[in-house]
């Protein structure tokens, strides 16, 4: 058993923000305020690792139990997030000593960093680095992507409620157009997030059990484009059907591996910037086959939805961060807090705890058994996984027409001399 | 007072669909089933006025007090609509000539037409043409456009729902947008409905009442886009507030007043078909300024957004269509059921009437004092009138994860021989 000595806590969020990230924020920190007998103050980055970097940290004891609450229903990220990939220490350790000399300076026994693939790996290679330092600390990882591509959990927080506003979406715009396509629109394309892996165009599927119900088509990362395929099943779907509703990953890619809507533009992580497969296919069908198209790109919608959020995810996200702070309590480090599935109907899940190591810089593609033989649709095992992750609603409050998110102090802490 | 005889009605939806026309079909055919001293069969168009020109009837009665009930909850058009334009009967009268023979087939002496200006001008020309026939039938508009651009009216149904949810998504979008600007995405463009009228775009300034939150940029068609201008507003909005959120409407127009992503496309009205205005900003944003965009265009998902519906749009356009039954069953030709603002806070409505000749094919644009000096957002007036319009939700049910939305049998009439 460890020694007990309160130390105070630093937590941060990474990469792209969802609609529950701050719900696992909330579980942080609740778990926290609880648990004053380890932990003193909790520290929260501003915009991400660089809080940490720049001594820049929120004091978030002045914010007061209410708003630590709703932290469960707002969306973004109330601390700020960053796109910030540490370098490896091996090659270049320079922000790891910055890292260090502020974690000493403000006695941070405990680190938590909430984030995906990426934000696992710099958490893992952060208590390595403490280690060989011989500075006692807990690393702790908190699982988030809305892409859904992290190993090892059953699904990530975030995921849910992007999956559960893609199947709405889909749902109500296939009602729309199934209403027009006598004399207007047939095809509706709608456009969402997945570089590599298609789990959110998967999500799609969860409108409607029938595939001759809206969509018809899911285009996937995971398949390789064929543009003469697609069109024939576009318009032999408007025949059966009247009409043609598509949803599209945004890395969908040709045979030559390019991405169908390449920009030329990369982020900091090299990844490249994309956005606009939705109208490159509506070009393509007006042009080869005539149709009437209307497209939509969902983008920051989807995954900033908490109005619509899931509840599963939201519980989850919340019982993950409070599950962080416990795994650190109990003197585990460099794990990340997980989830496994006890069962599919009625869905049961456990929490749990994996290597950091195991799942850093991994990306969970969908299972070659979740995608139908013809390459656009899911098949049972892939419904089965899915359904249960967009269950129940835990819509915010709403005050004027709109929901009520909080927004947060964010106080400072004094900088000290490093 | 006008002798009883209990005729047929019917009723058919046009033009685009919104997420609370249905609530109007649901409130024609509760009050024709409690009115069955005057009204008989409710037949309904396939597909809108086509329906009636083919002779494809739907009958209501079919369905149960339940589904139809349910109405109030599903979005998009039930029984199909159309984009279709009668010419004017002085020109070229066959199709009148053809309603005209349905209408006795079928022993109708109700039509109810559920549209924007186009139909209103439609009902109109019916209402003309029969009478100048000596075919006795009460031709009642009921009003609907997401664009809000039918005058005499107090707001069009369809468009409070889709300013809550242009709203929420324009909150929802700034949060997230605003976690990550420190390192990644600097600009978001919201790309919404609207050719002429910019009611869409000015409600995303519902998502907060302080200029320096999102949305600080919104785009009208009412104002010429000034390049040089909007790009010194983005960099200047980025330099205080670190972010810039953008909403811009579909018609937005450079001054030699052509569509900024114009596609060169047009539809049955001729109209321009448009999308595209976000990528076009977003393009334009990166290559002169350099700033990292994300866009988002909403198409079809803010208009069918039912799960999100404002429950005042809901509650009117229910009424609106009970209304209309009500007009006719008093013997009212040629009207369109409206209604009128008593007050603004606490928000009071009132019922009534306008004649079809004054609302058809006007559009009623943003005035003047709704839009601020700077071309770029919405003045206290603009708000006065949009607060009421968002106001309340009303959730449809859910079932595992989505909303539960209606099919209907659809039954079609046996034709008969005209």
């Amino acid at each position: 058993m460890k020694k007990i000595r309160r130390r105070n806590a630093f937590y941060a969020q990474s990469g792209g923000v969802t609609a529950v990230i701050n719900a696992s924020a909330c579980g942080v920190i609740e778990a926290c305020r609880k648990n004053k007998k380890h932990i003193g103050k909790l520290f929260a980055g501003q915009d991400g690792i660089l809080g940490a970097l720049n001594q820049e940290l929120i004091d978030t004891s002045f914010e007061t139990d209410i708003a630590i609450r709703n932290l469960k229903y707002t969306p973004g990220g109330a601390f700020g997030s960053c796109r910030y990939k540490l370098k490896n220490y091996k090659d270049d350790d320079s922000d790891y000593k910055k890292l260090l000399k502020v974690f000493k300076a403000h006695d941070i026994g405990y680190f938590f960093y909430n984030g995906g693939g990426d934000s696992q790996d710099t958490s893992n290679k952060i208590a390595e680095f403490c280690k060989s330092n011989n500075f006692d600390i807990q690393c702790i990882g908190i699982p988030k992507t809305v892409d859904n591509d992290l190993p090892l959990i059953d699904f990530c927080p975030g995921f849910g409620s992007v999956a559960k506003y893609t199947a709405i979406s889909t749902l109500e715009a296939g009602l729309d157009v199934a209403s027009m396509c006598a004399t207007s629109t047939k095809v509706f394309i709608l456009e969402v997030m997945g570089r590599h892996a298609g789990w959110i165009a998967a999500s799609s599927a969860l409108a409607n059990e029938n595939r001759k119900k809206p969509p018809h088509i899911i285009l996937f990362p995971e398949i390789i484009f064929n543009e003469k395929k697609f069109l024939d099943t576009v318009q032999s779907t408007i025949k059966k059907y009247g009409f043609c509703v598509v949803v599209a990953s945004e890395g969908t890619k040709n045979k030559k591996g390019n991405f169908l809507a390449e920009s030329g533009l990369k982020d900091a992580f090299g990844h490249t910037q994309l956005g606009g497969v939705a109208p490159f296919l509506a070009e393509l069908i007006k042009a080869k086959k005539g149709y009437k198209c209307h497209w939509a790109v969902a983008d920051y919608l989807q995954r900033s939805a908490r109005h619509i959020a899931s509840k599963i995810d939201v519980q989850q996200a919340y019982a993950l961060g409070e599950h962080a702070v416990k795994l650190a309590i109990k003197g585990e480090n460099a794990v990340m807090a997980s989830t496994k599935r006890l069962s599919d109907e009625p869905y049961k899940w456990a929490l749990t705890k994996v290597p950091l190591a195991s799942v850093a810089n991994i990306e969970k593609e969908l299972p070659k058994n979740f995608i139908t033989s013809d390459g656009y649709h899911i098949t049972k095992s892939c419904r089965k996984y899915l359904n249960p992750l967009i269950q129940g609603e835990d819509f915010p409050k709403f005050k004027k027409g709109i929901p009520v998110y909080s927004e947060y102090k964010n106080k400072m802490v004094k900088k000290k001399k490093l």
